[in-house]
Order: structure tokens, then sequence, then C-alpha cells
């Protein structure tokens, strides 16, 4: 589905919607180019849209299908460029993982959406820019990437918070076994860094000017959104290694609290256990128990009973037993 | 054993059985090339084809004993490329692993097949297509190793779907223990990384137009290619270190629910503890003991026991022991 | 707010404030060179500086928001150095990152702080040292990233006493249970470790004389600083090591103190088992149990008691269970 | 102790036994070489032969104390090449690690050998094939080589079926406690990869042609020997990661079936304390227990009792606790 | 404080004791080489040597210092190799780490030394080979770095026997808890590991000629100590990941030693809970109790005790659980 299409001119969006076919002819021309924006193509559109602007055999079934790696390719003169989006969703802790391929070409930019990532945003900024505009579709590059990377941290500040939550639950004294929340955030810290990681790649490739669609002055812009996406990097990197160390610490708070339970159930057992203890001995049916027939025998044994539990109740409390 | 034998011209097979002396006579024309497809061959059987095809003495025995690393070798004019099938087995949630050997030389590719990986769908699947076709055997090894590697998805996938089924096991509340299976997904996994991973330098080598036999415009080709193997390359690393941290994750859960069983019966042990010393006491045999003499001091000592067990039981059911 | 302008002329500190225009004017002349020392910069503050030393529109970002990676970034001639500072907080075993972000250009050092990471120092200790002076911008860059990695080893000196403390309570008789403690100093090593390791590289290419603002002669000394950069990182990198180690010794160690706790409690439940049960066969109603005539029947029961207790209890005194 | 010394001219041994010094004068003439097979050399007898065929200093050092990392270091003209050899022994599960070094020379190779690694068999497989002896003695370091090689094999394939059976043993029902076992399997695993990676960068640097004495026509036997060094490199680094999920798996298994024994034998104490509870209860002696008094009290209370225990049993069992 | 002082003339020690002055002189000469030892110099002293053999400002404060990392760095003509020392101390099972910092100039060689690693017998060994004496100051640094080395080697042996010690422990049938032990042999490893790692870089580079001071005839003496150094490395490494896994080994030993014990004393109570049972049935007050008129109920009982007692007793002993 086609959801946007646009000429820019002398940094400015010509006026006016059009149709597939005169935006191929604008893409032919000069001194423009066109910019399309289309949402989960099925393959008769996208073929359509191929056709119009040349796009290699290869690209269509990319484009279609999704599903691909981030990546740089050079088909011909025209650059497709994959980055996965990442959207944080708040209400059930997910990271939301979309896909971008970008057909770059000095006269069109075609961005295909999967899922997440709309960019009406990116549109709405570089239209405010007539100076960046002017740069030519580099620069729309550059503003897209630099919102998928900004969608990275904003995601990536997402996690940081549901990290320590789940810490502060491993960690409370009522703590219950938060292991599957653990072992469902290194899955989805994973996925992250899948999406992630390649990127650096071909930010770097692109920040180098390898390629025509980037001119030099484009550059530093580039190396800004490269080093944002290697701060991103390492701060996932280190979210598994959290994840690790609290999948481990988890464990010895879960079983040190366990232990700790039975260790109190154990202890009261342990103090029942006098009082019955004496009890028997004082309900033996021998003939000859003195104590039976004293006259304060009995109210004694209770208080002999008390004084033991009450010590032991003592101990074990000092102990931190119970 | 020879299971197919043909010879292709101008993108179409010609017509009939070959003989594997025709075979070899066809392959030393020009404008055809021959696609030989041998299965799990004896020494005999391939030394016939070696000699007419004049393979290297090395590769023989590489063809016969199978068991090889994926890598690509040029022996003089012929390229030896070895890649690992991947047939992911439902029934008993196994990898197959099998091994494929390709012998390719601008006259002709020699597929030598141990264990799965049926190449007779790529045949079925190239003949349809005379353009691409006429490219030559490098069409023919793209057409095998993009189907290879699709074998790599539809088994990841397989071994995905095994993976999150142990890990509803191991986060169950009925849950057993499935170390065994965890343990047993991990060998998996591994002889499957060990099969996929070198495979990644080959088809790189390849796309680079290293070689005669992948002509340029076939290069684009086998970059699809390496992009998917390192998705499933980097799919299949993921798989290692999930597996890792459920395995972790599996001995916490495993303790916890034993920790809760024996919670649960020393809770029941401390509960039945309390009756037995009340009553121990009341069957003491002391002289003078005025409870036991009082009009209703058996069902008094009956409602204590009854109270204090029932507010034992609310605390440990308050506490989540019971 | 800029905390600190003045101008260096022949190694002599210019005598007066200098206002911004001024210094600006300074920067543009000759054999002199200016630093300006400013802390947590506005948007507006800053703009007025990068308009006057004619900044690049993404340094005047960078410099505002922070956050950045360390780095080293050349834009037009001037040189943006990016740092991170590090301040080991005693009283509450933290460590204090900070970052700093030097833009150097032959006749202007521009140093923008945020946090932790106070230069007064720095600027009393080369303004002794005339003959360093005379060097330029590149010396008191040397300066600068000299008091940034001692800072880092007093940190490293810092934490690792935490990490020695922690150690012994893990090891200690008492111990309790550090597993907070060693998780909260694992999150401080990560964030010390991602603030030290990128910098390696950025002094590296500085010591390589590709940069004109280090001339030949003081390449010595920033290899220098790059040595003591090393030695830290190799010293945190041993810290993860460890900090990972003793996680695990805490949780054998934990494990170990409590199930000796068990022991001890279920070793006294069996010893006071052995009374009651004998003490429940004499309190048994048999018409004929002759013991229960004998003179000194219960004397001798209750010594019977007392040697099996004590019996036990020695043996589960030498076995280490009491 | 020199084991064997022979001249091979024109692709055939040359007849009858050879002193030292005729192999040193043999050695120093055209068209042929001489192969000189030592065991455990003392610093004598290696020292006369060093000084026949002028060896480096340091060689001789090397020749006698063995415990060289496997390496290939020019000499002159004299190749020394460091190898180990494994040999799996059976009746003990152990690897035995023995030493080989080669010194070659156009016109010899003497090969010394310190533990396992018997070379007869390489001798004679080689003097069956004249047509690769004539090639010289690059083609006797090949098929030495090669059978070092094809020795890992066996004994990686010997340590498989150690690790295999080990894993039967962790996961077997009635299984017992084999942490040792896998810990010395670790130790062996980790001796055997110390003994191998190295050498794959030898034979990778033989293969490159870099030195005379391997020609070109062998060096494809070279990479074929280099592939199968990389098979076993892998397999013996999947070793160590199998271990180490089997050393945690083990863990797992050995805390799970020791808490089913406590939960078991708890069960049981839960089962009886009962009976004995309620049989406390009728044991009081208060005046007025009217249940005491009925007819059928008594086969009534132990009705009761057997009715709560089998209650009891079945819920434990049900629950998988007996 | 300087510990000698000696000139080499043609390979021979020039008798007498110098003066600091008479050997700078020396220095300035040709054909012969002074070196001087100095062991933890003050900041004075090491000025007066410094001013005397020109060295770099920077490197004073490094010998004084002292606490570098290995290293090789050329100031001017000087080269400055700093190197660490390992002492096995066999009483506390510590290695003692000392530090070594050498400058090497063509007519001169200072060494200073922090903490262990007297140089005493290097400079016995090398006075008693005048030959080697005449290839100048690199046969020293040679000879210093081949004795530090073998130092090292002998370090790695005694740790390696504190480990195999400390896997007996871990092993044992009575064995304790050496978790401390373990730990703490992980740190020093750790240590070791530190000043071991980066000389491999160090000796690497001066073997390969970058350096005047080393003449290509002593190249392979060099790479000789680098072979030894990648040796201990590995073996390094080995004892890391051997202890890490020890550490699991031992969690699990512990874990299971407890538990039996736990088990033990578990399996008696439940046997002492038969007869209180069965005493409890028979102590109640029924009025209509036949067995108690019987006229051997008591021995019957007491019997019936005593065979229920020991089926258990069998039981749990043949169940491996007492």
């Amino acid at each position: 589905m086609i959801v946007n299409c646009a000429v820019y001119e002398q940094g400015q969006r010509r006026q006016g919607d059009l149709s597939l076919g005169e935006a191929g002819q604008a893409a032919r021309g000069e001194d423009a180019f066109v910019w399309l924006g289309v949402l989960e193509p099925s393959a008769e559109e996208f073929e359509a849209i191929a056709s119009e602007f040349d796009l290699h055999e290869l690209a269509v079934e990319d484009a279609v299908n999704a599903h691909q790696r981030p990546k740089v390719e050079l088909y011909g003169d025209t650059l497709l460029v994959v980055v996965k989006t990442a959207h944080y969703v708040d209400s059930n802790e997910v990271c939301d993982i979309g896909e971008l391929l970008l057909f770059v070409h000095p006269t069109f930019i075609i961005t295909v959406r999967h899922g997440a990532g709309e960019l009406g945003a990116v549109r709405a900024r570089i239209e405010r820019r007539p100076d960046l505009l002017r740069l030519g579709v580099g620069m729309v590059l550059y503003a897209i990437l630099d919102y998928v990377v900004d969608g990275y941290e904003e995601a990536a500040q997402g996690v940081d918070g549901d990290i320590q939550d789940v810490e502060r639950q491993v960690f409370a004294d009522d703590g219950g076994n938060p292991a599957q929340r653990l072992y469902a955030l290194e899955r989805e810290v994973l996925d992250f860094h899948t999406a992630v990681a390649p990127l650096s790649g071909v930010v770097d490739e692109l920040s180098r000017g390898h390629f025509e669609v980037v001119p030099d002055q484009l550059q530093e812009y580039f190396r800004d959104v490269h080093d944002h996406l290697r701060r991103v990097e390492t701060r996932i990197s280190g979210f598994r290694e959290l994840l690790g160390s609290a999948l481990h610490a988890n464990l010895t708070q879960v079983s040190v609290r366990q232990n700790e339970d039975m260790r109190k159930i154990s202890a009261w057992v342990a103090i029942l256990a006098v009082p019955t203890m004496i009890a028997g001995i004082y309900g033996m049916n021998f003939d000859d128990m003195p104590e039976l027939h004293w006259r304060f025998g009995y109210p004694l044994v209770l208080a002999i009973i008390a004084v033991a539990c009450l010590a032991l109740y003592r101990r074990f409390k000092r102990a931190g037993w119970l």
C-alpha cells in the first residue's frame, strides 16, 4: 500500500498528490527527487513499483517478504538499505521490532515498512528544513536512520527500566521468583541485539563515502548516527551481562529465602519436640517415680518446659533463624 | 549410484538418458554443461566418474568417505564445494545433517550426496527457468545453495519451536525437569551450528567473483544466499545462548519447586507436632493435675488443639507455604 | 556557564579577565592560544560560543546534551575529543561518572564539563610549567587526559577495595549474603568499563600523530597516557572476572552455611526423638511390663536416655554437624 | 636413540643399514634424501646428529627437552616442525600426548619422537608409493602430518565415546554423581585442545608454499590435512562446550535426585506423625473422655488411623513424592 | 640503590668497581658496553643516573614508581623494556610478582628492579659465555628475558601443583569446602596472567628485528623466548578454565555431601518415629484394648518394633542413605 508519494524540488515539496506513474517520471528528471512511502506491499503492488523504478528482481522478493538482516547492498545505481526499527511497548514490556527497506537512488527514495516504525514524523521534520532537503536523498536517508536510532535509545531506556524493576524484585525481602521474567527479558534483549548489531557496519559503510547518494558534507552526520548506534550497542551488551548475573543472583536469593523458610519451620519443630519429650517421660508408668507425687511436680514440670522452650526460642532468634 | 544425468544446452535439457561416457564427452564439448547426480558412491563407482571427468586423487577420497567440513577448494579448473544439508525431522525432534559435495567445472557439475538433501526439487525448479539455465553451471550452484540454506531456515524454525516448547515446560507450574531435553537440544544446536557456520565463508568467497564458474551477473544472487546464511547463523547463535540461560533457569525452577514440596511437608509435620505436644502433657501421670478433673477439661483441650492447628494452618497458608 | 577563560602566550597566562568576544579574537591571532572552560552550558550559552569559535552544528548538540561515547572526531580544523571522568565516592561506594568534551584547535581549547571532573588542578599544574605550555594546546590536551586517567586509577583503587571487602564478607564465618552488594558492584564496574574502554582507541589515535594539534615531541606523552589507560582497563576486566567468580563462590558459601544450620537443627531433633521414643515405650499400658515394677527401673531408664543422647551428641559433634 | 636411518633415491630405499656418518654424507649429496628416526635422544646423542647435519644450537636444546608448542620455524635452510601426537588409551580413558620434532631440509628429514607416536606405519606406507617418494622430503612431511591428524581423529572419537557415556550416567535414573569423571574429561579435553590448536597455523603456513621443502604440487595435500585438522578442532571445541553444559546438567540432576530422596523420607515422617498425634490424644488422662469407654472405641480409632495414613499415602503417591 | 656496575669489553668484564661517572663515560665510548643494576631507586638516585645516561623525563617517573604494564618503548636511541617477574613462594602458595625496567642502548643496559627478580644468576651465566657477550647488549637483554620466562614456567609449575592439590580436595570423600582456596587461586592466576600476557607482544616485536639493539643473529633467540612465553600463556589460560570448572564442581560436591548428611539424619528420625508411633498406640487409655492383657503382648510389641526398625534400617542402607 502506497502511504505517501511526494516530489521534492529545491528543498520544497511540490504541491498535490502524485500517481505512481508521475512519480516514476519525476524520478527520471533532474534537480528533484521522489520519496515514495510503501506499507507492507503485496507482491503485485511492489512489482508495479519495481518496474516503474527499475529495481532488481531479488529486491522485489526482499521487499515483499521482509525478514532481512540489516544490510546495505548496491544493485546497479540503487542502494538497498535494510534496517530494523524498535519500539518499546510499555503496557506489556515488549520491544516491538519492525523492518524498513530503503531503496535509495540519486533521484528517488522508496521506503518499504513492515510492522512498527511510522515515518510521518521524519517527513514532517525534514520538510521544515529546506536547507538540508536541498542536499537530496542522502539527507532523507540520514533523517530516517537518525530517527530509527533514536527509537533504539528509547527502547533501550524502556528495557533498562524493566531490568531495574526486576532487579528490585530479585533482591526484595518479600520477593518471589522472577526467573521467568528474567528469562523473557533475556530473550527480548537478544532479539533487540540481533536487530541492532548488524546496523553498525551498515552505517559505518555509509559514513565512509563509498556511495554516491551520501555526499561528502553529509558524512559527519552519518558518523554521528554511528556513534549513537555504538552507544546503544554497548548498552545492550551491558544488559545481557547484567541479566546473566541477575539470573545467578536470583538463584542465590531464591534458594536463600526458601532455606530460611525451611530453617524457620524446622526450628519450630525442634522447639515443640522439647515439651513432647519431657511430657513423654512423665507419662511413663513406672511404679516408683517420686516426682509424680510431689506437691508441685506438675507446675514445676510445666515451668521447666516453658523455660526450655523460651531458651530455645531466644537462641534461635539470636541466631537469626526465627 | 548415479541418480540423474542430464545435458543442458541453450537453457534446455537434452532429451533421453545418457551413459557416463556420453556425459563425459558432452562435458568436453562446448555451449553445454552436464549435471551428474550421484548418491553415496562406492570407491569403484566414483573412480570411474573421476577418471571420466579428470578429478583430483584427493577429491575421490573425500567424495567416497564424506565427513568433510564445508569448504570451497580449487583443484585445477574444478571447484570442489562441500556443504552440509539440514533437515528437521518433526517426529523425533532431531535435525538430520547430510552432506553434499559439488564438483563444479564450466562444462559440468557433479553432485555427490550423502544422507539427507534430495535435489530433485532444485532440478525441477531450474528446468522451469531457461533464462537462468543459460547462465550455466554457476546458476545450478546458486540454486543448490539457495535450496540448502532454505533447508537451514526450516530446520532453525523447527528447533525454535522445540526451544519454545521446552521453555514452557521449564516455567510450567506442574513442570517436570526437562534437563535432559534441554541438553539434547544443546547438542543438536551445536551439531547444527558446526554444519552451518563454515559455509558462510564459502558462500562469501563465491560471491566475490574469485571463481570462473560464478559470472559477474550471478554475484548478487550469491550475496543474497550469504545474507540468508548469516541470518540463520545469528539465529542459531541465539539458540545456544537461550539454551544456556534456560539450563540455568531450569535449575532455579526445579530447586524452587522441590523446595516448595519440602516446605509443605515440613509445615504439615509442624502442625501435627502441636497436638502431639499438648496431648503428651495431659498424658503425664502426676498425682495432682487439676485440669484432668475439670468437668469440660477434655473438650476444652480438644478445642485448644483445634484452634492452635487452625491458627498455624492459616499462618502457613498466608505465608504461601501450604 | 563559562568558568574560566584565559589566553596563554609564550608559556605565560595573559593577565586579566577576558570576555568571550576578546577570547574569540585572541583565538584568531597567532602565537597564543585560548583556554575556555565551560560547565554544563545551556543551548543558548553554547551557541554563542560555537558561533564565536566557528564550531560545527552537530558539535553544539553534543556539547549541550552530553551522554556521548568517548571518541575523537575531526570537524574541519577542530578536533572534538570526548572523555568520561570517573571519581570514586568513598561514602556510598559509588563511581561517579562525568563527561568532558574538548574542542581542540591550534589556537584554542574549549573544555565543556558535565558532572564530576573539575579541571582547576590541571590548570594550576600546567601554569607552573612554562616550558611545556609553550608547546601549545596539545600539551593542555595531554595534561587533561593524564589527569582523567589518574582519576580512573584512583577510582579503580577504590573499587578494588570494595571488592576485597565483599570477598571477606563472602568467606567470613559469620557472613551474611552479600549477593546484592556483589551485584551492585558488578553494575558499577560495568558502567566504569563502558566509560573507560573506548578511550583507549581515542588516545592511541592521538599518540600516532594523525592530528595537527599533537606535535611529534608530544607523542611520547600520549603513549604514556595510553599505557596507563591499558593498565586500568586490564584491571577493570579483572574486576569483572573476579566478581563473576565471587558470585559463584557466594552461592556456594551461602548454601553451605544454610545447610549447616539445617543440619544442626535436624541433629537436635534427632537427639530429642530418642528419649521421646523410649518414654513412649514405658508409657504403654500393658498389664505385664516387668521393668515398670523394678526397684530402679525409672532411674535406669533415665540413665539409658541420658547415655543415648550423649552418645548421639558426641557422634554428631565428631562429624562436625553440631 | 637412532631407531631408523635410510636413504631414499629415485623413490626407492637404498639397501642396507647406514651409520650416522654415511647418512650425513648422503644428505650432502644430490638426488637423494635421508630419513633419520630418533627416539628420546640424550644430549650427547643429539649433539652428534646436530653437528653432522649442521643444526642450530637452540634446536638441540628443544630436541632433547621436548615440551615445545606445535610450531614451524626456519633455522637457516632447515625447517623445524614441532607437532604433538595424540593416542587414545581405551583401558583408562586417557589421551596420551606425545611430541614429534621434525627437522626438514631438502636432503634430509630427522624425526625426533618423545612419548607416543610410532612412525613405523608411515614409513611402510610411503615406501609402497615410489611415485610420491620421488617428490622428496615434503612428501614424507605430509605423510607424517596426515598420520598425526588421523591419530587426532581417532582420539577425538574415543573422547566422544567417553562423553556420551558420561552423559548417559548424568541422566540415568539410578545415576550416581559423575562430577569427578566430568571434570577429568574436561582436563583431558583441555590438554588435547592445547596440543591440537596451534598446529592449525603451522599446517596452514606449510600449505601456502612459503617453504622450499613443500613444492607446489604438494600444497593441495597440505590443505587437505589442514581441513581435517580444522574439523578435529571444531569437534574438540564442541566437547568443551558440551562438558560445560553437562557439568551444569549434572548439578541439576544430582540435586533433583537428592531432593527426591529427602522428600520421600519427609513424607514418611509426616505419615507417621498422624497416628502418633491421634494416639497421644487418647493417651491423655482426663477423667471424662467418653470415647475411651465406648464399646468399639479402640478399633474405631485404629480404623481412623489406618484411613488417615492411607489417605495421606495416596495423596503423596499421586503428587509423585513417594 | 646501585647494586652492580660493570663494563664489558670484547666479551670480558673489565676489572674493578666503577663509579657512576666512569660508567657514563664508558657508555659514551666504543666497543664496550656498561651494565648498571639498580634496585628500587629513589627519585634523586635515578635522576642522577638519568642525566648521566641521558634518559627521557617520562622514563624517570616510570623507573621510580614502577607499576608499569609490560611494554617496549623507544625513547630516542634508548629502548625501554618493562617486564614482570614471577616467583612462586611454596610456603604460602603465592606467586610473587616483581618488576624489571630495562633501559637498553647499544652502549649500555640499565636494569631497574622492583621486588622479586634477582639478576645475579643471569650475570654469572653470561659472564661464562664470552662468545655471546661479544654480541653486545642484545645478548644481555635476551639472557634476562630468558631467565624471566623460565621463572614464569617454574611459577606455573607451582600453581599447577596447587590446582591439582585443590582438585583432590574437591573430590575427596572427607572433603571440606575449598571454595575460598579456589577463589584465592583464581585471583592469583588472574594476577599472574596480567603480568605475563602483555609480554608476548613485547618479545614478538623484539624478535622481528625492529630495534637496533637486537642484531639479526639474535632474532632466533628471541623467537625461542617467545615460544616459551606462549606455552606459559596457554597453560595459564588453561588454569583459569580449570579453576572455573572446579568452582562449579565444588558447588556440586559440597551440596551433594551436605545433602547426604541431611538424608542420613532424616532417615534416622524416620526410623525413630516408628517405635514412637507404636508405643503411642499402646499408651492409649481405652477400656477395651485386648492386646494389653495378652500374656506376651509387651514382648510381642517390642519385637514388632525391633523388626520394623531393622527393616527400615536395611532398606535405607540398601538405598545408600545411611
